[in-house]
């Protein structure tokens, strides 16, 4: 017997990513997926979200999680349908997961997939999924160096949230260095200020999401 | 030519991190594996920890991160012998990585060696290197839903300190079911309330670990 050796994971994960990404484009459907540290507010901003978006849109969400379904069940509770996907133990999401995943959701029904992250500023950013982008929050209890310490995050991603600007008055936080270190890793980054605990500064990201969404829309129908 | 295949790379890594114990041991260090989320406060405990216990101890540190070397620069201006692994990618340190690094410290001038893991809630627990006690942050921002989300590490831990109780006011942060929580997965976890901001509440956390480091003496000398 040959031993077949896959050489690079990566590679393998990219083909499931490119097909999943097919799928998404035949169904007409925008996928993003949503990756941040444990803690920084990636369920609340789903939660947010959909209350913003479920009038104009049609919304399905994939929970990732090392294990237990707290997350799909606070999605669940908005009427929302929603996956949960549990890793195991293992640091992020991959492609084949996700193609797994889709098949407790029905892909005629749906205008956007909102795909949250297992909790890991690491190993997320290396996984296609096929998602039309990368959201990344980042928030401000975290402190500003996390650019220079986890810079693949910031390059891949096409939008970060700055979250819970509300704690600012109590942090010692260093708003202009992180923007002035995130953009000199990806200057086509959208940096979007918010606070999820109050809603503030949430609207120009919901019309960023919108616009995408819209765009693939029109894209499509041509 | 036969393959062969390294079957369970979680027993290979322990076949080193049994090595390294017995150096340690031989040395009389103790050392303990510090893990966290990406901004929990590992670093700023480190520095509050080598402030509180150098005029008694000889400490030295291994900080592990992805590039860059700004935690062990923070480490070697307090005139503490520092070393930095840069894991290129990889979300953890391993046995070998800790291996490698003690080259570059004089391991017959040390009591006690910090090792700063890799920002991340998820694999760091996975892998031991041959520490005396995994000790863990977990920050109040990251919210109270976390041993439910990220069991092994709380599992694993010989402490939890949880950091940034200055920032309790101003967050919805259910201090009793962490606890509960915590200690429903491991009853032995010893819990500190601690700001490494302030200070407030570091003085039974340096008391814990001067007691594990008299007890090894203790036990080596006799």
């Amino acid at each position: 017997m040959k031993v077949q050796v896959v050489k690079n994971v990566l590679d393998a994960n990219d083909r499931i990513a490119d097909e999943n990404r097919a799928l998404f484009d035949r169904k007409r459907i925008h996928v993003i997926n949503l990756m941040s540290s444990p803690g920084a507010g990636k369920t609340s901003l789903v939660e947010r979200t959909i209350l913003a978006l479920r009038d104009r849109y049609r919304i399905g969400v994939i929970e990732g999680d090392i294990q237990d379904t707290c997350d799909a069940d606070r999605v669940a509770a908005l009427g929302i349908p929603a996956v949960q996907i549990n890793t195991g133990g293992g640091c992020h999401l991959d492609a084949n997961m996700i193609r797994e995943a889709l098949a407790g959701l029905d892909l005629d029904a749906l205008d956007l997939i909102i795909v949250e992250n297992v909790g890991n500023l690491v190993c997320p950013a290396e996984f296609r999924i096929g998602e039309n982008a990368k959201v990344m929050i980042l928030s401000t209890p975290e402190g500003a160096d996390k650019p220079a310490k986890y810079p693949l995050i910031f390059q891949k991603s096409a939008v970060m949230l700055l979250n819970k600007t509300d704690l600012l008055p109590h942090l010692d936080f260093d708003l202009a260095k992180v923007r002035h270190d995130a953009l000199s890793l990806n200057r086509d980054l959208t940096i979007f200020e918010v606070s999820c605990r109050t809603g503030e500064g949430l609207d120009p990201w919901y019309r960023w999401l919108a616009g995408q969404i819209d765009g693939d829309a029109a894209r499509s129908s041509r």
